[in-house]
């Protein structure tokens, strides 16, 4: 099965990243709003309960952090992906490192750029349309994150949450 | 804010049972096949910390289970939902007691009937159509329980996770 590590930020935040992703994102009905600590991958069952455990000793060695978005960028030309940008942090940093490190396997694709996506598989027009008026966008949004999620993807498509790991606990 | 309390079968469980929820259930997209332990009922974010507290005292004090399904059933002629029928049992029984007692409030409505909902919304005359095929299904499947979860609404009705509960732990 398919699974992934995510952020869920406060229901605030999720509830203003929708108001955008409703029209812009094609995931809006897979996936709440989230940022992404690492990205999809394939395992089973029994690796499942291993990566439970390692991420409970990760959780344990960090300590909740401040998150911190204040724009809407693109990742144009690279792909057609608008998102709230995430203010890098040690804390972000440390977690995508040991995440995304040998033990757990599928090193990732791509440098980490904290990111919420709000709007992806739009066409280069939509997208210039779209990222012209949003950009414009002025946002100032701070706060605590202290906890994140093992998500599994069901056959439709839709990602659920197997298990949530509350940071210092 | 609207919370919850449920428990999320196995991904194959899942998977079965969106297999008719995608025909028949006005709530496929909102949320994942589940076995409601608590209804939604309203709170803020200061009382989710307690409930979340308190939902950890329970989980420690139950071990993992055994959930059995052998039929689809209804509750027609009360309403036209159709589900699996999940069959009761001592554990089931104690969760649904502790989390509906005095101390979280909202008193449940109905008498307890675990089950998985995959059909609901529909019509008499389509109810009648969809569960005289549905009733003749065979059913055996049980699975270990280890876990149950804390969810809330978002603004667009889907449902997230706030937290999951290990039972024993």
């Amino acid at each position: 099965m398919q699974v992934g590590i995510v952020i869920f930020p406060s229901k605030k935040l999720q509830d203003f990243a929708n108001s955008y992703r409703k029209r812009y994102d094609s995931k809006y009905s897979l996936i709440p709003p989230h940022l992404t600590l690492k990205a999809a991958f394939e395992t089973n069952e029994e690796q499942l309960v291993e990566i439970s455990a390692k991420l409970e000793e990760i959780a344990k060695r960090h300590e909740p952090f401040e998150l911190r978005t204040n724009k809407i960028s693109s990742f144009h030309p690279v792909n057609n992906v608008i998102y709230l940008k995430v203010e890098p942090t040690a804390e972000l940093e440390g977690f995508f490192k040991e995440l995304n490190s040998g033990s757990f396997g599928n090193p990732p694709e791509y440098a980490f750029v904290p990111h919420i996506t709000i709007g992806q598989s739009l066409s280069n027009s939509e997208h210039a349309d779209v990222f012209s008026q949003l950009r414009l966008q002025k946002i100032e949004h701070t706060e605590t994150i202290d906890r994140f999620h093992l998500l599994y993807q069901l056959d439709n498509g839709i990602w659920n949450v197997y298990e949530t790991f509350l940071l210092g606990k």
